[in-house]
């Protein structure tokens, strides 16, 4: 049988004695760490949880977090990990949704409770204060119950119910088994190259699948865990430097961050081996300053989507390099990893031709079962055993796979397909342009009018034409903005850092419907 | 889902031109292995074969061996790998066992065909001259047909029978599925540290789940595989030497072969990253002396059987080591590998204390469904979840697991447990040993007394009464043979080269039944 808890059994075994987590002022040892997460199995036991129960948690990263997402399935539970960013309607929703009525909360998120409380038969404290009246003690449940034997959830049991809202709409519950987190997982082992002498941080939020992953990677591999909070670029790089730590995962924005802060604060960051980074595009100039910043550190690049446990492909720390024969790979977002097909779709769901765009679908035993609840979403997602991503992209000869959009923020227009990533790029090619999002608009005669919305660096000029003109030396005519507006306020961001289109393009289409949708 | 094909798809995607297998003077790329495994496929469902038939291979290593591996489940049929090393009557029994009515075999094992032909439907020739009449042809079978769609068997579905006689009697057919045949190959891609930068060299024979399970994380790897018919001193040498191979498996006896041919003929195999030994015990002399011949190579050893498709425990290149603080690991088997976890369990079923000997047992997603046919058997093995691998062992406080005996090589003399392999060990001390087996014989006052049988040195000389008196000065006098004797032919061995205990123990105990059996 397959089961997530089996790690715990497992580094207890073979590494009592070495560092499981280091959080703040705490560190627990593999048997200390299996003996809380026992203990708070035990506690959960006697609040009454049943199997099968759905256990959410909203909070930021730490060691407690690490404990939930054993001692959840240790008591015969699901986890459901709450976006951090979501706002306190969105996370009602899934907590509803999901049928979940425990809430492991930190003191970060304590000021949303009272908005909660309503789907809500228990609030579980896991903060560093004294816990508040009406909510139950984590440590105090550690601190007083014997550990339990383990339940053992395995296979196809269900382990959690993740939610995405991605960027297409209305939040839906991912359910994924034991067998799709641990294949993904233990796939990425070899892939991150990460051992019992590794080190990892949690610097990416832990809700998220980027994290989860690698996590349960470092439990396969015996890694010790370390966590910040949330991201900062101070935070990551003084933890970086100051534990040794091996492993990270960082989105792209984090990535650049780092790096700008690096150029003023220089550090010593040399233990780093492996940056995974990933969840949203990052621009070549970016990785490459980044790979220059970052000497002798490896970097990969990971492609998917929870719906994936989350990985579909991966491009290796070979292909990292602006010279020599693997150079036109760095625009990829690599092949396969271990456990997966991958196969570039058309609408009627045959395999296109190498080269041509289509929608990206993915296939293997990392998959969710379905969406909690919607069984037509799940069946627009999943047709004859493949996930289809919603993504837009080509394959090479050699099974790389390049993004070019998502399929529903392609633009139609005059019957030509544009893709709104590639209008981007072409357009951040201004120097006045700090970002540049493109959207399909309604025209009347052409379906579709490219529109751009544009944010300067500050104290920088252009005009929509400037604009329009520097792209079209990049790019076909076509695939040009027709019009440009400007704005100054930030572009709306989902729970996992990616720009919301359909909220940009929305307001352009009230009272209409696109055709892509 | 998850299904060996898999990495025949994914491979083929990713590395289309690379090297797949060199066997001889043949060579085949990943697009080239697909479509053959496909035209086999297509073959065989011509043939007739049915979704979960049993096809039986009898046959040296190559190529075609591995191309069997996958065309018959991509058939949508199950795999009977026989043992090379097992009479035609021991092979007949398996074919009728399992309801295999189709034969691979290759020009080795032709006059073998008359005495197996009565279970047989079809013969498909895998040799390298012309086709026998009343055979099928091989290249044939894949010259003549299209590639046709994989059924992909997968998670659940039986991937193989395999036949294991052990060291316990009667061959039982080990049932494996895709779950247990992967989990088990994916787990050993990290530990072997094996990548499609990797070329591995089929030297084991390839019915056995040691080289099967390397296969397939090899397979997992995109490494390339090179093939000799079965393993010499030289043909090993020269092959390792001309391809540049980086991973092999050897057992315990080819490496203490190889190092004595290299000390004759030297030879540069300085590519050699990887040897991974297993399947029987080896000295602490022999595996130091190959540590000393074979520099810059990492040595792993593997401990398992085939009812863990194979591996249980891995010990790992850093304790290949005679100094430092993990000098003394050496000696152990191993910790649990990534997918299992192991306990060391009394009669009763109950964990003992740490540092007491009792039976090694095995749970995880690796393990067999069961031996076909053989209920009893099955709850014999196969008890709460975990596999009782029969094997006497104890586990320190890190994890590293110590065998110490088969248990029903154990002897109970005078109520004290004796372990066969420790006095062996003892035994050998004698300079003019060559090997020692040491089994139980009836006693009517102890019960079992200790006997040793003992073949010398070509030349030398010894009495009873020298070879106890040595054994006396290494382990305690009760477990110090009460009687020696001696012979001069080989001693009877299993299919996987192991010495058959039960047939040197056999005929001391005609008309009387042991009370460990």
């Amino acid at each position: 049988m397959i089961y997530l808890t089996q790690s715990v059994h497992r580094n207890a075994q073979i590494y009592p004695n070495q560092l499981a987590t280091v959080c703040q002022d705490r560190s627990h040892t593999w048997t200390e760490l299996k003996a809380r997460i026992g203990s708070l199995a035990a506690g959960l036991k006697g609040m009454g949880i049943q199997d099968n129960d759905r256990l959410a948690i909203l909070s930021m990263n730490s060691d407690r977090y690490l404990e939930y997402y054993f001692a959840v399935p240790w008591a015969g539970a699901c986890v459901v990990p709450l976006n951090i960013r979501w706002s306190a309607k969105e996370n009602l929703y899934s907590l509803k949704d999901a049928g979940a009525r425990v809430l492991f909360v930190d003191d970060t998120f304590m000021p949303l409770v009272p908005a909660l409380k309503e789907a809500l038969d228990h609030v579980i404290y896991i903060g560093d204060n004294e816990c508040p009246e009406g909510m139950v003690d984590y440590e105090g449940l550690i601190r007083d119950n014997e550990p339990m034997a383990d339940t053992y959830r395995h296979d196809t049991d269900l382990a959690g119910i993740f939610y995405t809202g991605g960027t297409t709409g209305f939040p839906k519950g991912v359910m994924l088994t034991h067998i799709s987190i641990w294949t993904s997982s233990i796939s990425l082992v070899p892939l991150m190259e990460m051992s019992n002498k590794s080190s990892y941080l949690h610097a990416a939020p832990m809700f998220h699948l980027a994290d989860e992953a690698v996590l349960q990677a470092g439990m396969l591999s015996g890694s010790t865990h370390y966590f910040i909070p949330s991201f900062t670029p101070q935070g990551v790089v003084d933890t970086l430097s100051k534990y040794k730590i091996t492993h990270v995962v960082l989105v792209p924005v984090m990535i650049q961050m780092t790096v700008a802060h690096l150029k003023a604060n220089p550090a010593d960051l040399s233990s780093l081996e492996f940056i995974l980074y990933g969840a949203s595009p990052i621009s070549e100039s970016a990785l490459v300053s980044a790979m220059h910043t970052f000497k002798g550190t490896k970097f990969a690049q990971g492609y998917g989507q929870t719906e994936l446990s989350p990985l579909a492909t991966m491009l290796g720390p070979e292909y990292h390099t602006t010279t020599g024969p693997y150079a036109g790979k760095l625009k990829s977002a690599g092949r396969a990893i271990g456990c997966v097909e991958v196969r570039i779709s058309d609408e009627e769901g045959n395999t296109v031709e190498q080269g041509s765009v289509g929608e990206i679908a993915v296939r293997g035993p990392n998959a969710m079962v379905g969406y909690w609840n919607k069984p037509e979403e799940t069946a627009t997602s999943m047709r004859n055993g493949w996930i289809h991503t919603g993504d837009a992209g080509y394959m090479d000869e050699e099974g790389f796979v390049f993004l070019v959009d998502r399929v529903k923020d392609m633009i139609v227009s005059g019957g030509e397909n544009v893709y709104s990533a590639e209008t981007e790029n072409a357009v951040e090619n201004h120097p006045a342009v700090a970002q540049a999002v493109v959207v399909g608009i309604p025209h009347e005669k052409w379906g579709e009018q490219v529109h751009a919305e544009v944010i300067l660096h500050p104290g920088q000029e252009a005009t929509a034409e400037d604009i329009i003109a520097e792209c079209g030396k990049h790019i076909a005519n076509y695939k040009c903005p027709r019009s440009v507006s400007f704005r100054t306020e930030p572009f709306p961001l989902s729970g996992a850092g990616k720009i919301l289109k359909r909220d940009v393009r929305a307001p352009y289409w009230e009272g209409q419907e696109r055709m892509i949708s």
